[in-house]
């Protein structure tokens, strides 16, 4: 089992007093992510990334939803280690096989070669958008209201609920928060992105998807993959602690989704369809 | 001119108060890089990422010079923007099309190629340092010797002269201060990494590299890739405002490079290499 903290000797420095002592680091190892058609041969490496151990299935299946590879939980087959026991133990820990319907794992192969070939014209903020909400597609619809005092508790029922070691910030953390205030999932990790698709991920695997009904609060800011996210699984209001980007104000006010910014102590700010949580 | 900041109107609430006011947002776009190696014809793209507008060259220098893509200064031929007129001036403004030597240019199209392929037995953390210290390769040598009121002063300076944006969280920055502790370069951008690869990007268009008397100052936390970029352009002291990862201290302990962490107020950690920083 690989733990997520590991412990080492620092020199610590407070004014003019120095001491070696023990300190706690967040674990980050790669994950190499390789995905199978169920209809064909051997597996072909995704993609690699810096990652936390642990909940490494959530996360699969969290990032191979947000890239738009699997659209169901039916196209996910199989998630596994690599079998060959020739395979060093440390390797199979950073590896996971998907196993995919035929279709999904024809769109995985599309993507793949999309990063590398690029599109033919470049890129834009608006393009961008399109890639996401393509032409016609509904904004999220949800009849979710929220008051303003459900918003001020969240904040802190996310750090009363992280590890002593994430709230130092060593680790950044997602929460999904059900419409009456319930933490449903906390996940933590290195990876600005991991504890989102972990979340999300955990979701899919238990087909619970979309999360229509739900808050979901993030530990550092809000750019345009974290938006990507919740709006991909159908979550309709996300708040950080810090500051949005540009693009990811765009994409919630496309999308239907309400964003919330520099959510701290008794105060926020709502950059997109800031109705959801006028006050009764 | 693209600009760093857009303007918007949010909802702010404080308490019980409600106002709509404007806010400052960072902007967030999508940046094709596209190589092409001066012995052969067309460009092709070798990765797009997202970035906050402004210092293009230098985010596109210090990425292919940490990715290992350059070697040196006689490798980059020329950055440039799209010339066919008929591209829309906002997709230009996102792309930069870097001319290579025919070596670079090797160099970068075989590792697109395994970014595809991936590597055949797997990743591990050791595989990882491997890849950036490769066997035999020595750690960093540097004579720069500082003191602990030296390192006190950075994040103030660091601070004084980042925008008033990005003091609110809006934006990273990335700092580098020569042996007397004068700011040579300051950067900041809303992609974690970007930020440090301007500063280092700046010095490589100059010609400038090895940074062998330099410490490196980052708003962020520091992970495995910000200790790799550190490392490639010969920086011996690397400071983070907040954690670093398992894996950073790791390959700052091989590369012989002074990792730093929590460096706040008046106190700090010290991961790796100690001496450089040890009171007089």
């Amino acid at each position: 089992m690989v733990k997520p903290i590991e412990r080492t000797l620092v020199v610590a420095r407070e004014g003019d007093r120095q001491v070696e002592r023990e300190d706690a680091l967040a674990v980050e190892e790669p994950l190499e992510i390789r995905i199978r058609r169920a209809d064909s041969g051997g597996a072909r490496t995704f993609v690699t990334t810096m990652r936390t151990p642990g909940n490494d299935e959530e996360l699969v299946a969290g990032l191979l939803f947000a890239e738009g590879v699997l659209l169901s939980r039916e196209d996910l087959l199989r998630l596994e280690r690599p079998a060959d026991p020739r395979i060093d133990p440390e390797v199979r820990a950073n590896v996971m096989i998907a196993t995919l319907s035929p279709d999904a794992g024809a769109r995985g192969e599309k993507l793949e070669r999309a990063t590398v070939m690029g599109s033919a014209c470049g890129v834009c903020g608006k393009t961008s958008i399109e890639n996401v909400i393509p032409d016609g597609a509904p904004p999220l619809v949800s009849s979710l209201r929220i008051p303003p005092e459900f918003l001020f508790t969240l904040p802190g029922r996310l750090r009363e609920s992280q590890s002593v070691f994430s709230k130092t910030g060593g680790l950044h953390a997602a929460g999904l928060f059900d419409a009456g205030g319930h933490l449903q999932a906390l996940r933590e990790d290195i990876g600005r992105h991991n504890a989102t698709d972990k979340v999300v991920g955990s979701f899919f695997l238990r087909d619970a998807l979309p999360l229509s009904n739900s808050v979901l609060m993030v530990s550092g800011r809000a750019g345009f993959e974290i938006v990507q996210k919740a709006y991909s699984a159908g979550i309709p209001v996300l708040a950080s602690v810090s500051a949005p980007s540009s693009l990811a104000v765009e994409l919630a006010e496309a999308g239907g989704l309400t964003l919330i910014g520099f959510l701290r102590e008794r105060r926020y700010n709502v950059y997109s369809h800031p109705s959801r949580v006028l006050p009764e």
